[in-house]
């Protein structure tokens, strides 16, 4: 159980009336300015992405997952092949979840007790036991800069009996990770859960920062429960973390959802959001969500966002990117993920910019009354709250 | 019917008792080395790579297709977008094939008569028409700088009078071709057909020397004849080709095929087999094919081939490349096909090298003897003929 030597964080700035905040994370591997987007590298990979690609889009804390790199290449693989950066070429600071998640969303069969959980590949079935040292372990071997601790993922929705005993076992295992953490220099953050349960949400804040870890995550959201419970979860869970530390919202990402957790104290987001959509064939852009399919942009000769500083962008017309995704040429994943990716990069360091002008309110309330979220009912909830603010609330219905 | 002002050929060095000749392509958008090879963008796009790889990866000329275009995104919309060059972001050489091959080998219901051809689109159905007159036009509005000919491709194996009742259509074509071509600048080049019958070979180039195209490709061969019989086709063609004039052999690129097409007076090829090879795990070496997938890479921190000078190899371990493709990663196929494009690409310009210092013979030898091909029939006749050449062909049963 030792500190790393080379993690820290400071916060930079602060906004009065909001629990916004610019700092700067620092690791093994450099620096991270918060807020921060992390693109998401399941597999030891950004999906369609090569490192030359997430250098130039200004990527620097990249994420990838335990139980995936577990599974295939292994983690005593990684181990010989000299770590999980030199494995994919990343010299910048990576991040592992511990596979908490994956093991409670994606594997079959799973048995769980105080000790740890067994459950069975979902690419071959085979067995195998995960239980809190084995986690840290597995982590320490792979060498991310920042590692995860084993908690339970609880499901939305599920009671709040079941979310307490969950919540038991999550709190034991965090005890136990940091326990068990050698002394690698690697930085272990805890993971807060309770449902959408406020009680248990601080419940777990409050036992976790006790524990004094050198970051905080927040998991269990973004599962499938409504925005405004997500929001309220947030805002009765950061007030009861340590100021000194990160807080990582893990499995958000939507170009609003950046705005609105930042707003609520979060450092840093993780999300599949930005190369998933681009496989979709959907583009983030300041209005909204575009999709490259439409058959209006077979002859724009203009980049997907004017503005935008994207190597897409400054290199693709929408036009040959349309032409791309429709003939199922591989390079479309590519452009696209550059693309969207470089989004939410780009919009992390905004709202960090405006946070140290001070301007974090009217920055957001800007950026969101122009951007038109894909979900019907967000977009309607968030036109609602535009038009109040702006004295129109009588406009809607 | 013009002449380019800006197209040349010259040849630079030739090798006694070899057909072997070492030259340079001059076009509108800059100079091509030959022998050359060129990787295929069929669909405006050199499938899994950017423009930005073939930059890097010292590709010069791209190939591309009328056929495909045409139906996708349409010759009027590339031309409403200034042109494929501008279209897909490549400021270097661009060649389109006309199409006559993929009539006639993807398209359904095919009709054919003297005027031109009526298929109808392997991606819907719909019905199209391609005289020699309409597929100038798409391909003058398409934009590439070397442009072919509209061919009839006959199939192997078919007989003699078919051939013949086809290569005259093919001649009556290219005519017609000769004389619809506007004066865009772009150079055409005629295409030698004649299937594996040796008098039609020579009855086609004749006439189509006659002619005096500013190119010559030679067409129908590589579509499942034995090699031996492609060489016999070769050896009977290019001495009756102008030798003023650059000599393109269409869909022919396996390592082993560049030194013997080169020895027999081919200046130019083009391949989908490195990308193709990539997407399926066969990555290219000067030992032969190397299966990506095999666990006996699975630990291996070095390169595909120490002492290429690809990005892949100069970045990435084999160990990485291995799981990439394993779990079915986009990047994958980027970091391949940068492999095996680069190998066939260099490989060429080895070959040039060894023109212009005059050790082309022994230099073919020692590639071919460590070479192994996929084709085991070939790889016995490649064994047999080395074991010949050094006074052991005792050895071979």
């Amino acid at each position: 159980m030792t500190e790393s030597a080379t993690f820290g964080f400071q916060v930079e700035a602060t906004i009065p009336g909001s629990a916004a905040r610019a700092g700067r994370l620092a690791t093994a591997h450099g620096p991270c300015l918060t807020p921060l987007f992390m693109p998401v590298g399941t597999q030891a990979a950004v999906k369609a992405l090569g490192p030359d690609d997430l250098r130039t889009l200004g990527a620097t804390c990249v994420l990838s997952n335990t139980y995936h790199l577990y599974l295939r290449p292994g983690a005593e693989t990684i181990a010989a092949l000299g770590g999980l950066h030199h494995f994919m070429r990343w010299d910048r600071p990576l991040l592992t979840d511990s596979g908490g998640f994956q093991v409670f969303s994606l594997s079959h069969n799973r048995k769980i007790d105080d000790d740890g959980v067994t459950f069975r590949s979902h690419i071959d079935g085979s067995r195998h036991y995960f239980t809190p040292e084995r986690v840290m372990a597995l982590q320490e071997q792979i060498g991310a800069d920042i590692i995860m601790v084993l908690d339970e993922c609880t499901p939305y929705p599920s009671d709040e009996a079941y979310n307490r005993q969950a919540l038991r076992r999550t709190h034991a295992w965090a005890a136990r990770c940091r326990q068990a953490h050698g002394a690698t220099g690697q930085a272990l953050f805890a993971i807060v859960q309770g449902g959408v349960f406020p009680g248990l949400r601080q419940e777990s804040a409050t036992y976790l920062a006790d524990l004094d870890f050198p970051g905080y995550a927040v998991g269990g959201l973004s599962v499938g429960e409504p925005k405004a419970l997500m929001h309220a979860m947030l805002e009765v869970t950061t007030p009861l973390l340590p100021a000194t530390k990160p807080r990582y919202l893990m499995g958000v990402g939507s170009p609003e959802d950046l705005w609105e957790v930042v707003d609520r104290g979060i450092d840093m987001v993780d999300c599949v959001l930005p190369t998933r959509l681009a496989r979709n064939g959907a583009l983030l852009t300041r209005a909204g969500r575009l999709p490259v399919k439409s058959p209006r942009f077979a002859r724009q000769d203009t980049p997907i966002e004017p503005g935008c500083d994207c190597w897409t962008c400054r290199n693709f017309s929408l036009a040959y990117i349309h032409h791309l995704f429709r003939t199922k040429e591989l390079l479309a994943y590519r452009l696209n993920s550059i693309h969207n990716v470089r989004f939410l990069v780009r919009l992390a360091d905004e709202i960090r910019q405006s946070i140290l002008a001070g301007t974090f309110g009217a920055a957001k309330a800007a950026f969101l009354a122009t951007y038109q979220p894909s979900d019907p009912a967000v977009a309607r909830e968030q036109r609602a709250r535009w038009l109040v603010a702006h004295g129109r609330g009588g406009l809607v219905l």
